[in-house]
């Protein structure tokens, strides 16, 4: 994951253009990504799709002939969306046109005008406050006109309609954590799962933020409700304890499936009620659609301060938390495929396990083995309605190991799904 | 308020009598008070008006012919509801008509007899213990005859039927905090909403505690069921942080707003369930009643050690406390006001703000603006259902800013109110 | 209680056997116990009656001659159910059947065999590692054969056909807080009760562990819808705080009641929830029988380590332990025969008690009496749907005290019972 991470970094990715496509097209080479175009001008509902914008090169030129200011060094320089621009003026013309962060002053923060135009250039604050008076050069070679809006999709057909939605953004330039590390893990999630024998059908969608989920929306009302469970793919390599953030209902399956994986992770981890503002789950959770989408994340846009600036980098994700969070995210789709109910066949009394050769001859053990315990935890708990998950709930016992244990019943058929 | 309180606070109210007229008539100053007399041995429900009482003078006159106790310096000391007596008798004899408070010596304890025909006086027990053998003479110049019960009311007429209703109570006599600082409060109260334009009909109840209450649900039985939302007044201006007694139900639309209000004050609070001690809400609780009555307060009755003594005076209240008390009323019947339910017309995504002028130009900011946040809010969470207080709980948002959001909606036609 | 401990404590008791019988015997001096035979080779549920289990006597003699381990010392060193064996045999021979606890190396632990048929011992793990080769002669003078399993039951017939049940356990030998304590509180709740006015029926089982519940409910299948409420009494008598384990449910009025009882007893306690291992309630609550049955313990089973050991002896259980958790027991009783629902008849406004001379006449005291609080309490909240329990919870008073003040108010016409 962070080879690719390390691969999509310098492309200068905005909610459209070129360096999207050429994103979708690397991951491209890890899973059968569908790449879909939709043309500027397309009404997908409130919205519009935007000119299409690309960008070659961008500077600004000082009073003394110094290149101060330069693309080349970091696409966050310029403004997204920034039209073209080629002029001389003064200091106090430029002031305007540049975006600081003085409360960090050594980064360059990530800054964005898709629908309104004008050009920009972000700089640290530092730099900022040692410009000069004098005419200065500004240059940004862009150009904003019709093209399309560019988005990637990955559908993958399991036993069931139903499908499971896992979704990220590809919209942000050089920015590692957000947005990078949810690009790299979904692509990885989606490579591993397409070997596997699945029970839900998956939907992956790499999509400009915010404009991208309102146009899939959009164009596919019709399968919509097929979606029963989703999770917002972002900030997942930071070295922040992982922080879930509940659906809007806030006790779908999702959130007692995440909080079940994150309590028995046996790390640290903190589980935050729905809240408004966030990612595409904006859109996902809209009344209008209401769909079951939560969001598993390390540390929140909000909450590391190298959020939307040129700190979000490659030192800042690393490969041991992109592994952590994606074996979090394996394990949350594993007990989701195992969700199933039972029913206990022998429902009257406990069975004889131990004439079945499943339970200890020797009496008497203070300690239990685990499976031992879990069988007679599946037995009393399975009454047709309780899942396997409230059974790892009820009994303070790890979901593979329940899982584990109404299998060897059923094998023993004193139990039996219920479908 | 706190000129008005030293104004009434020398007045020897009690549960009838004249000076619980004059109160009403200074009350009357401020809001058009309406005045009742409810006659000696009316019936209200389980219940007989008492007959009225009114007192001149009292005082005892120890042996050496000191008066040691006398009603002129404190109304405190005569046992509410004493009949008139005019004797010379023993100290042995005496004793059982005097009532002190051991455990705080030096305070005159404040106790009645409403019911049973007897008399006595109150003193501190420093001066209780220094009284020495000899003849006292013991007058009580009060008398206890057919009359009436005086209660005073305000209603406010409001665009709806549904009332809300403030209860406070007046025969205590110079007592402060229990409850003049109810009195005041709820006085000035009715004055700032007769200026409003009002959604609720409002009941400001100016009644003797107990009585009172059963008096008034007894002669306005036909008009109890227009009350959906009440508070009892009572203990407002002590220096301690506001208490919420919730409504018996305890989780009704009142005990919701006021814990909005106390939460998004800022100031340390409590919330505590209801109880079945405590003043009028007892009354209006009552199975055959059943309102939503709670009581915000600061410190409740029993809490603060000045309670029913000559202690809870004018230093105890202070106008600084009975200022905050004030606000917090007059935010939880802002939110009461105002907490519609709305319903998204853009239910599908969000709508695009920022073609609107309502949302900012530039993307990319971490620190969004409250107004922003909320509009988002309520957008996202307002399918018909949900009412503003419900969008400020589930956004962590004040209410004041989420009602300005959804009225910046609405103006957009992005959001209707549900009638 | 502790003498009839003492009395027990000695005999080798198992799941079947004739000292289960003498057991029975001695209780029986104390309740009318019905005694019960279920011949080997029964089927119930899915299990089967075993073969009855008799012992004379066991031991080891080592090499040099000496009785190393004696049956007759404790009756803990031999493994439950050991078929017989009188042979010589090399100590690595002996070894695959000793059993010991290298995690507390000085006790005897207790160990059994009851489906599998083998001989073995149990020691000291201390003992254990100082045996050396040679030859070493064993012998278990036992039978098994076909015979019946033993349990004792006895029935007190209330008002009512609603059951409550009080199950322990007969099948351990030497052992005191798991579970003698359960046999001999069992024993004196119901010969306390015995002389009691009862509105329930209770059923007292004393069988054994897991194969006698399991036969008790194959051969009661149709009595046991009468049984509303369970405990499964075990470890009642060490120096622990009470625990309590909720009923599979976890908020049946059984858990309300304890829940209740231990709040009120001003004493440390802790209320976990269900889980599967455990004892009889593992039977009483499989998903075909799905009873309200839970566990008022002091140390449950896992939580002690004298637990299974030979330390669980007559100095581990204590009198005062015994006493102070077998008056808990009665008050569980207590509440739930007098959890009764009410209505309040005079249901608008309160009643004026004073008139009836059970309010006191002076007013203004601060610390009002707990009994005329009760009434206050009772009054208000009783609507009929509401029992004595909802009140007691909802007022923060002692049950005993909120029934006192219902028995006043019933006799005053104010309250009647809802049947």
């Amino acid at each position: 994951m962070y080879e690719l991470m390390v691969e999509l970094y310098p492309l200068c990715r905005s909610i459209t253009g070129n360096e999207v496509r050429k994103t979708d097209q690397i991951i491209s080479k890890h899973i059968p990504l569908e790449l879909c175009e939709v043309k500027t001008g397309t009404e997908v509902f409130d919205w519009t799709i935007p000119k299409e914008w690309n960008i070659r090169d961008a500077y600004v030129i000082d009073p003394k002939g110094n290149k101060i200011i330069d693309f080349k060094k970091s696409n966050l320089h310029v403004l997204g969306y920034s039209i073209p621009v080629n002029a001389k003026i003064s200091l106090d013309d430029l002031k305007p046109h540049l975006y600081t962060m003085p409360e960090i002053p050594d980064v360059i923060p990530y800054r964005t005008s898709y629908y309104k135009e004008q050009w920009g250039f972000c700089l640290s604050h530092n730099q900022f406050l040692k410009l000069e008076p004098g005419e200065y050069k500004v240059v940004i070679d862009s150009t904003l006109s019709d093209g399309s809006l560019t988005y990637g999709e990955y559908y993958l057909k399991g036993r069931k309609e139903d499908e499971v939605l896992i979704s990220c953004y590809t919209c942000h330039p050089s920015l590692c954590n957000d947005n990078l590390s949810g690009v790299v893990l979904t692509t990885f999630l989606a490579k591993h799962l397409s070997k596997a024998d699945l029970n839900y059908s998956y939907r992956f969608l790499f999509i400009p933020e915010t404009i991208g989920a309102i146009t899939w929306l959009s164009i596919n009302k019709s399968k919509v409700h097929n979606i029963k469970h989703g999770l917002v793919a972002t900030c997942l390599g930071d070295p922040g304890k992982s922080i879930y953030k509940k659906t809007l209902h806030g006790n779908d399956e999702i959130d007692r499936v995440v909080t079940n994986v994150l309590k028995n992770s046996g790390e640290p981890y903190d589980i935050i009620d729905f809240f408004p503002m966030g990612s595409d789950e904006r859109q996902f959770c809209s009344p209008g659609f209401n769909l079951s989408v939560g969001s598993l994340m390390r540390s929140p846009y909000s909450y590391f301060k190298e959020y939307h600036t040129s700190a979000d980098n490659l030192n800042f994700v690393q490969p041991e938390y992109l592994a952590n969070t994606f074996s979090k995210y394996v394990h949350v789709l594993y007990v989701l495929e195992n969700n199933k109910r039972y029913q206990n066949l022998n429902p009257k009394c406990e069975p004889q396990l131990g004439k079945r050769g499943i339970y200890s001859s020797i009496g008497g053990n203070q300690y239990v083995p685990d499976i031992q315990d879990a069988m007679i935890a599946v037995l009393i708990l399975s009454n047709g309605d309780r899942t396997l998950l409230d059974v790892s709930e009820k009994s303070n016992l790890q979901f593979a190991i329940i899982k584990k244990a109404a299998d060897i019943l059923v094998k023993h058929n004193l139990l039996k799904e219920i479908i």
